[in-house]
């Protein structure tokens, strides 16, 4: 590996520079997909190690890093996510060890069969093959991202955001460390040797060599990447989840759920952004929410008949019902029933998450069969939408689409699967 | 319904026209998730009724179009595919019969655990919502997607080649009685009114109404799909498909492999194109093949190796690794062994369907785990490609991709999950 540099070029030498690491993440992959689980967890814990050992190096290009996007006036949330210390470096290796104790997809047999004509047919997960990440100036998510992606066996094309291009190198040779120690291919984890973003736009043409292209951060990156991409995409474009409070709710479990699901932390694709309550309970119902959300700080707004029963309440346009605040705002609609409250989900949702809170089975069976979301609770917080709270282990995103992967996207999601047929001669009549 | 006929309009009516039947889709898909096995299968054996009783409709409308497209110049087997008769009518009824037969893969649960916080998570298996199927002009399939999708709980849009206009028509009335007898929506299946040609690229910028595109054709439609489609695509481009003569191969089993797996039919897309053989059998084994392949019209074209053993083979340039003949032709080249084989088959090949021919068991695993194909085979023919011969049933195509299905695409792979969160409470610390 060269050292870290930006050097300038010219977008031909980007294009060049990725259609070569992509064919080294292609051979990588084919050794890779017949790595062992332990050889593969060995390399964990080998990244593990050396992110640790390379700890002040990674500080060190780290602090370049930021010290390069103060100078451009950077501030705020960015910088606070760019910015490394002891205990994120810490944070990156443990995630490693905890993702090489996760079970191995691979190998799996998914279902097996025999034919009339004794064909054995057998359906076995194997990696994806080459995944492409493309993310914004988080260092951590190259070890998140580059770990999960070798734990099921895929070779890993890293491209985060370029204000962070000198720490992700520098983690990066930490994780080739650990592929080297473990007697795999280095090259199953690159990322551009340019901080160049005309690498964004090289990747999302490489068909022959990227199987699938995973963007993870705002939604302006995504909706490039969706747009552009000649690749299958993993992923969400916004999380506006809602809350729905039905008639038949316990007050206090309505009381403690709406406010955890919008207030527990409000930007995470999880955070509730609408409460749906029942129009014959609102009366009842709604002010002590409105206590408890404003009591929390959560601007409250809301449609005519919500705001008829709490003066609180702003009036709601008809924008805020598709908007993701990500923030301490949240919108009250009052519906006349449940149909109402499916009806409104399905339109205005983002296929995500969607709860309802109420001691009725048979209408909690009725959201959960007919809302259209990739995760539907039943008297549980929309902030359960994670892959670690799933118990899958991490994640690499949160999927809406209904292709391949929905919901939290963890190793299993990284694979796909092949027909593997054993025969004894036959030939087909 | 309005009465089938192609009325000239411009692009902008077309694309209201797609709008419109999307937004119908999109209504109709969600009442069709929530239908019983038995309403869906109810509507599967009304169509198949109603297409028997309508078989003089049928049957006159599809003479319409074969006298048109006679009088535009087509024929061969463009113009077989298309023309319908008293057989094939019943063999539409019979295939709806079929796949009423098979299992409903809705519902399914294909997980379920407990956390430690008492959540019960369940992955449930769903319809995908809205499928858009582009097919050329072969009638028959209007009757076979559009089952496979009722099947599996999808609303389908279809739209055939122009040529097939008013015989689809008249299917899709028959598709459509079914669902009226069964008391599913009509809109479940749907095909524009027009035969214009800008329904396909009106259907391809749908991502707010259907859910994934399934092309099923030549080349150049899939293609064309490919790279417009806005919307996730099942398809496989080509089935470059192999037969790997190994050294330890039994020399019957493959000539009669080699035969069947070029030559049952040349046409599909598990033909075999290209036949590998090890160097220390080819002297032993190749002619006895080009016997049998010439023998049965077969042009042999292969590698300066193959011609030193056998004169008949004439020179294969370096186009012929890399081309699907889907005819009576086939490439032959002699390998140095067994990872000569698999480099040959990951670097030529469509990832479809690949076999190897061997009475060594460690050769077969290591080729069957090495080989990048949807399907792979040992000691088999590559014609059992098929969803039909996996005992699948019916079948909407073969995927090559890795993204969500791959290999036959049957009733199961047109679907996708959801989490099911059942909760008393709980929420997030």
């Amino acid at each position: 590996m060269t050292a870290a540099q930006d050097v300038s070029v010219d977008e031909a030498d980007i294009r060049a520079m990725m259609r070569g690491i992509g064919v080294a993440a292609k051979v990588a992959a084919y050794k890779l997909a017949g790595a062992t689980a332990e050889s593969k967890n060995a390399a964990l814990h080998g990244a593990a190690a050396a992110i640790r050992a390379r700890k002040d190096e990674i500080l060190a290009a780290n602090a370049d890093d930021v010290n390069q996007a103060e100078a451009k006036g950077v501030k705020g949330s960015f910088l606070d996510r760019l910015t490394l210390d002891d205990d994120r470096v810490e944070m990156m290796a443990h995630g490693l060890e905890e993702v090489a104790s996760l079970a191995d997809p691979v190998g799996t047999v998914l279902a097996e069969w025999e034919r009339p004509n004794g064909l054995k047919i057998t359906r076995v997960r194997v990696p994806l093959g080459v995944i492409g990440v493309i993310y914004e100036s988080r260092p951590n998510v190259t070890a998140d991202a580059g770990g999960l992606c070798l734990k099921a066996g895929n070779a890993a094309i890293l491209r985060g955001g370029s204000e962070s291009f000198q720490s992700s190198r520098a983690i990066l040779s930490g994780l080739r460390d650990g592929l080297r120690t473990a007697g795999l291919p280095e090259d199953a984890i690159q990322a551009p040797f340019s901080a160049d973003r005309a690498a964004v736009g090289a990747m999302l043409t490489m068909v022959d060599s990227i199987d699938v292209i995973v963007p993870r951060g705002g939604k302006s990156l995504i909706e490039r990447v969706q747009t552009e991409s000649r690749i299958p995409v993993f992923a969400h474009l916004e999380g506006l989840c809602h809350t729905y409070v039905h008639c038949a709710a316990d007050t206090q479990m309505a009381r403690d759920i709406v406010l955890n699901s919008k207030m527990r932390r409000t930007g995470i694709c999880g955070a509730t952004e609408t409460v749906l309550i029942d129009r014959s309970i609102a009366p009842e119902l709604l002010s002590p929410i409105v206590d408890d959300l404003v009591g929390a700080g959560c601007e409250v707004r809301g449609d005519a008949s919500a705001r008829d029963i709490d003066g609180r309440i702003v009036p709601a346009n008809d924008d805020d019902w598709d908007t993701e605040y990500l923030d301490a705002i949240v919108s009250v609609r009052v519906v006349d029933d449940i149909d109402d409250a499916i009806t409104h989900v399905n339109n205005h949702g983002s296929n995500h998450t969607d709860a309802i809170v109420t001691a009725d089975t048979a209408a909690a069976e009725r959201f959960l069969a007919n809302i259209d979301s990739g995760i539907v609770l039943h008297n549980a917080s929309t902030q359960f939408a994670d892959g670690g709270e799933f118990g899958m282990g991490a994640e690499i995103g949160i999927s809406t689409g209904k292709m391949h992967a929905r919901g939290p996207v963890g190793a299993e999601q990284l694979t796909s699967y092949k027909y593997v047929v054993r025969g004894a001669g036959q030939i087909r009549p």
